[in-house]
């Protein structure tokens, strides 16, 4: 008979949270129950999984009795407090947050890139960054077949990726606009900082708070998690990273304009395009001719990653442009955790070792 | 007594052609008589200059008769076509269109960058692309200063590059977005193309149409013009450059993202951020602790380029990111066309050569 686990889906009433719950009911992972968990705001709504009728449950330690895998997305904070006793009582925690990412005893699995870190986790998994998920999913193969020596990156990141609220404030600022009225602002660029500006037909160079060096937060993110997941499972001994995040005013799907340096200067656009095209969860939009690119119009609803636009640097040998775009809410977040909670179930990883995280 | 001068705008109807009006209106050229010239479909509207009301003609050769400077943005076929008949007329033109950008015999210039070209001019004066000239306003300076051997950017476009026309199909784009309603397309990203695609909350990878190697025109100008710009005037000896181009959402005010490696390894952040804060034409706007950075709506209106964001590459001694911000439709060309103007009026250059340009 067929495994079946009980499943708890933690801030499922939030953007990723709600594609969480679609993205696990359109997966191969067999669910005996599903528990949704968010704050006591949220508590009592009723939610739909596979034509069932699930209310929302206010989160406490003792959610976690009895469940095999947690999915959770509700904020770092939350994950921090929740999953260390949810693994104590026998949970196996994906977590969408960034609150475990750069921690040495949680693997940090993009699937299509590093699934052999999962058999080393002690509890907890941790899905990297929106912006970073993308660029790995596409760098990757070439990184595997070409060596890759450095990454500068630019983003142009959706309105969705600061979480529902900083959605509805963009359309809210969208419309008044275009009525002409004063847009407002009280969340964007981050409600984590003092200043808030409208996102509507500007644009904000800042995602989450900035720390050193004049860098934000966010662009730090990209920088230490694509060397952890990328450098520790394809033995590089050295990969440079640096990035520029800007929020742009569109609701879903990221843009991200990657310029890289491979280690053989031999390679060529069509090597990469071919490496690329022939790798499992990024589809290949290239044709000039055809005017066939990206578009975060046209990734919305899809859960693989869009790479084209590959072009050589005319000046460098082995450097190249490319332009990724894909679901920020679904490859970037809710789906990756999901095809995450697939590959433990298809290799029998939910189950939390004797030696497990103790936070 | 003060030398006045008898001047036309050919394209005054445009997005581009209004504001050189304005800024014509608002700059210290003594302008004695102003024709206002467009295409026989634009003929008969009135305009106003200074508060008196100008009738709009319909461009023939004989329109410049008795002119002495003309500016011109009615598109590069347009130019082509007249620019070379008002030069035969005596009349020095100031062109904002592609037409003669890369001509040997035409300098291209941007006052704050290589205003010691201007003296070269054989009647005509090219203006550079608008993403161009942003670039190379910040950039210049530190070129001066500390020497530069590479520059990888990446654009994030305004839709009134494309012209009025784009620009109201792109308003009416994110109405019936927000209305529920399926956009239409039928000029973005670019009316010389086949396919067209909604902008309003999506991200276009293409400006202009594609050429060789899979790079836009609109790239491959960036990549000519920075040179043309910047090597013809500072005695270096190369600069690499490369560029994607995104249009984005936003009405007016491009966004770039300039990645720049310096020739001197010692300069520091600090050193760069003085050097921009020093230099002509560019604000600094760079201060993280205040959420103080380039925006598109505070650009707006503003002649000047601003630049924020100035961080070293972690990794890579010499080299920094940098957003640069400033309004497309003046100093990416209007008040850049004006400001030729100016400086051409100022150094008593508004005056045809013997041998002057043949075509």
């Amino acid at each position: 008979m067929m495994k079946e686990y009980n499943v708890a889906i933690l801030g499922a009433t939030g953007a990723v949270g709600m594609r969480m719950v679609d993205q696990l009911a359109n997966s191969t992972v067999p669910v005996k129950s599903l528990k949704l968990l968010a704050s006591a705001h949220s508590a009592g709504k009723q939610m739909e999984f596979k034509g069932e009728k699930i209310t929302v449950e206010e989160t406490t330690n003792d959610s976690f009795d009895n469940v095999d895998l947690v999915l959770a997305s509700a904020g770092g904070a939350a994950s921090k407090k929740f999953l260390p006793e949810a693994v104590k009582r026998g949970a196996v925690c994906v977590d969408n947050t960034s609150a475990f990412r750069m921690d040495p005893e949680v693997p940090l699995v993009v699937p299509e890139v590093n699934p052999e870190q999962l058999k080393n986790h002690k509890g907890i998994i941790a899905n990297p960054n929106c912006s970073t998920i993308q660029m790995v999913v596409a760098l990757a193969p070439v990184f595997k077949k070409y060596g890759l020596k450095q990454v500068i990156v630019s983003t142009y990141q959706a309105a969705s990726g600061a979480g529902q609220s900083a959605l509805n404030e963009f359309y809210q600022q969208a419309k008044d606009y275009l009525d002409g009225k004063q847009m407002s602002a009280d969340i964007l660029p981050t409600a984590g900082d003092k200043k808030h500006y409208p996102l509507a037909f500007n644009l904000l160079p800042q995602i989450d708070v900035f720390e050193d060096e004049g860098y934000t937060h966010e662009e730090w993110k990209m920088i230490h998690e694509t060397k952890k997941i990328m450098l520790n499972d394809m033995n590089a001994t050295d990969l440079k990273v640096t990035a520029t995040c800007v929020r742009v005013p569109v609701p879903i799907s990221h843009g991200e304009s990657v310029y890289f340096e491979v280690e053989d200067k031999n390679a060529s656009a069509d090597d990469i395009k071919k490496t690329i095209s022939d790798a499992a969860g990024v589809t290949l939009q290239d044709d000039p001719d055809h005017q066939v690119y990206p578009q975060p119009l046209n990734a919305e609803g899809k859960r693989e990653t869009f790479a084209g636009r590959i072009r050589p640097d005319q000046e460098n040998k082995g450097c190249f442009n490319m332009w990724v775009v894909a679901d920020n809410l679904l490859k970037g977040a809710a789906w990756n955790t999901v095809e995450n909670a697939e590959r433990l179930v298809d290799e029998d990883l939910v189950r939390v070792p004797k030696d497990h995280y103790q936070g």
